[in-house]
């Protein structure tokens, strides 16, 4: 295997500083000598919180850099695309956060430039790597369940973000059922044909005032013929609810919520316990980091990475397919959209 | 409180004896004269087994009996509305076991003589007598999870019925999904407006053949807003698959399964334990045993039953917009099936 | 297999009607005849709740009834050794209430009448019955957890007994841990050797000042080489506390308490479930249910019961030499108490 | 607060480097500048891989850098007194790894050499620090189950270390349980007085023939009168097994085993989960970053440790009590170890 990946960093807020903290500390295989943002002096505390060699407002001065092989696209989402399509065109590998855009015609142009450039992509569905969702896959690979039959999501949020985010968000199919979209096809490994969705207002009018939903029911149909069952809300109060099921022909896997302790205590009015890790950060850590551990060991062995452009597309085709049966009240085709 | 409540069983199949055995052995307050069976001698065994002073093939023998003030209908479901006709006339409160028909006309029949005649009807809904699901419905009207949102159940039967059962049942919507309904309508207290069902042949094509289905997956609209989803399997190989979940703004309640017991095994392979109770005698032997505590307190306290005529009929009136759902691939208005 | 068994129940009190109202309807090879009790009124009464044809104040009436093969002893403690002399001389085989004596002589005359009299006698230790801890056993025997290592099992109260019954029940050791030594030999099916017990007054200074402990914690050697430990107490305030555990060299099985539902609960503040069924009647009603039909079933088809009077005289010396342990302070052999 | 705080590492073992990896690079407020082995090319492999300035074979030359403020011991068990009294001589506070040293006049020169030189001394009974522990310290130091009256602690290795580690361990006591003894402590917040122990060799001979035992039960009588339980195994073939209860006069608090994913499968054989996490490594990674960074937080902020010399030497006067207690089969009091 090569010697280290060395890397560029595009973007340092939230996300940004959660992949820079693992690729400058817990990733050995990765070298991250730069990070980008237009809002410099985030850059430059990123940079020094981690000990980078680099901070810069311009993310070219990252993709100029012949030293750095590789880069983690952090920044905003409508910038993803462009970023794919610049990152692609110096050559670099790439991965960018998830989705890479809300324009399918974008999304194309960036995939099509990564596929022009030879450079590998991975999309940040982090989820695949979580250690639970992904045991509950290698049950339903290895046969543990026979033929998938059924597959059911709940995917709640402990709270909705801003309602300026809403505004940009493309709504909830596109911003919060699309990880959703991305599980149900992970967990078969099967495509889906037909989405029906429901929903309504039910956490915040503002949210319905912003031309959004805020709770979502959305019934899949598989290519294979299996059934799918998604639920959605912006707001579960007792913390981040991500719980799937597979049922099949020989059996059913489950998966529950992860916990902050073991400790359940008893006392003469009940049973208690500690409600669910209380959102992506404190659930998803480990898999953010098994995503991008795998990201570098793909680029080094020079390997397809484990979520595709493909994989980073269809979920958007997914969140407009769910979009338009919300709409109209009926059952909409994959194959309409496009 | 008036004296016990005399009562005669109409049917000594499977369900009647179950009942026939709680009304003779656990029910003080029941006094249970006399069973009827087209097969008398299965009538006789009946009588028999738990001490029954008479046993006859004509059920008119027990309506005609002026010592008796209520039956209990058990016997096939096609003969239910004009049983509880005949009763109503004879003056006789009644137990039906559901549905009470699968003909709408029919029903509306049965609970127009019910009507006129002045007599107590109560549906055999045994689910809502569960003691988990109970406590479910308690949280929800006592407030704990607040505005009810989201309702998921899963009910899963261990195998499906022999194809000449299923050739009579009027399809899996009608036959295993109706409790389903009725449980919906139970957890919220609410009404369904819309109901949108896929489904599929999975587990038997002998089950396609016979013109049915025997996996679905039914999306519902409440009329306070409310979300629901039901999954039904005719098959889980791994038993009695009866969960149900109620999310809302304040919090969630979610039943597992009733299992047979709570020892856990580990070894070096993994941790094992037992499955869910088998079938609906081993899991709602309690409720069955409730519901009709509940019949006869009702009776002789002269309250109105829990499960009414009307919740007898709704759930037939869902199971039809379902089919027509399923039939047509778009979601159906209950308001469309009358 | 012969008739019915024809039964005498002696004892009218609170587990004297448990017994009762299995025998009259739910154990259909029984056939229960008449009921004794020095308080005649308290037998009228379960008579006439039961449909029993016979209610006396002499127990002796049943023992005189030659139509009467079997009695069921659940008089007070101090006198079921005398009742199964007279039983045994009456020829009639036992079902008894544990303990058969506190006295150890008492207990070993009564064994003897009955081993001259060639009837059978069951001891009432029910938890042996009961489904979890059966599993358990079942597990053991199996060989599914190798051999075995560690015995812990937990078993408290919800609440203590009246200051009354603690002055004449021989101690926590022969009163409440006597169900626990019966445990620790069923589950291996070994004996123990040596005991060692620690204890205090912490719930009530009145148990104290009755001459008794209210907590407890003993140490069992077996003379397989495994090693015990049982801890008591007299008030969970979260209610009966009854688990199990048996660790061997190829796994470990652990019991956990039955709950009266399955729903669980999560809001803001936590996850909530419901606490273990409240107390004996509630947890071990199928233990009871079960060991009598043992029972019937063992004299119908003349075997062995699975409790015998040897497994009923055990656990007294056991009692005893915990107590002697506990005052003391130092390991006691089972053989020094003889 | 003052700047990072500077450390050396003594010792490049496996304990060692889980601690340098965490110094290097998951605690900001830790500036690792040096690691010393006496095999100079485990603490150089050690330096390369987490980017250290320094590795030596000679610990002095740490101890002789007036850049470092603080040192970590993880230097073999017979070392640390010696390694103590040199660092406090040299002016830098301590963390060690746990025991002090099997001699208890060891331990108090190394004490003295500590309080003379007034620096700071935390000892690494990391399992304080297991977020599942702390919930249920929390608890009960909170109230949570009012007065404590019985600890139960299981703590079974998955797999007994070589022999000739065992050799020279100092014992089961010494070596397993002394982790136990702390959590005792710690649980509680109160002192043991009085100690029992039973046990056996049941996993290996050559444990035996070692002089040492592999399986023990330990009874433990508190100073404030509450009792508790420990059993240890050095062989759970399941995995590591680390459970503890805290049970009171108002409640119970109980503590489960954590697993590395949530998934449940249920098919025709049963229901079955994963096993705990394998060993400590996994088990407590969490606990040894989170003892670490209170160690630097208290040197920084100069407060004394959460777990002093004191709470170091205690366990080893519990081993010592247990010691005996098994070779004379009588409880011992701590009093008369000293």
């Amino acid at each position: 295997m090569p010697e280290k990946l060395t890397l560029g960093l595009i973007g340092a807020g939230r996300i940004g500083r959660l992949h820079g903290e693992h690729l400058a500390r817990r990733l050995p295989a990765a070298d991250l000598l730069a990070v980008s943002d237009i809002f410099v002096d985030a850059a430059q505390r990123l940079a020094a919180d981690f000990g980078l060699p680099h901070a810069y407002a311009d993310h070219r001065r990252i993709l100029d850099d012949p030293a750095i092989a590789a880069v983690v696209i952090c920044s905003s989402t409508d910038t993803h695309a462009q970023m794919i399509i610049d990152a692609a065109e110096a050559g670099k590998h790439i991965f960018c956060e998830k989705p890479i855009h809300l324009d399918l015609a974008e999304i194309d142009r960036a995939l099509a430039a990564v596929e022009k450039a030879g450079v590998k992509l991975q999309v940040g569905f982090n989820r695949r790597f979580d250690p639970n969702f992904r045991q509950a896959r290698e049950i339903v690979a290895s046969g543990g369940i026979g033929e998938p039959q059924i597959v059911r999501i709940t995917s709640r949020d402990p709270a909705p973000p801003p309602i300026g985010y809403i505004q940009v968000s493309g709504g909830i199919f596109l911003d919060q059922t699309i990880h959703d979209f991305d599980m149900a096809r992970f967990l078969l490994a099967d495509e889906v044909e037909e989405i029906f969705a429901v929903g309504g207002v039910m956490v915040d009018p503002a949210i319905g005032e912003a031309g959004d939903i805020d709770t979502a029911l959305i019934t899949l149909r598989y290519r294979g013929g299996a059934l799918g069952s998604i639920d959605n809300s912006r707001r579960a109060v007792y913390g981040y609810d991500q719980r799937v099921e597979v049922f099949g022909s020989e059996g059913v896997v489950t998966v529950a919520n992860a916990k902050p302790d073991t400790a359940v205590h008893l006392n003469s009015t009940g049973e208690h316990a500690a409600l669910p890790l209380f959102f992506f950060v404190e659930r998803y850590t480990e898999s953010y980091l098994a995503e991008m551990r795998e990201f570098i060991t793909c680029v080094r062995e020079d390997r397809t990475p484990p979520v595709t452009g493909h994989d980073g597309r269809i979920p958007v085709v997914m969140g407009y397919a769910a979009k338009r049966s919300y709409d109209e009240n009926r059952p909409v085709k994959l194959s309409d959209i496009e």
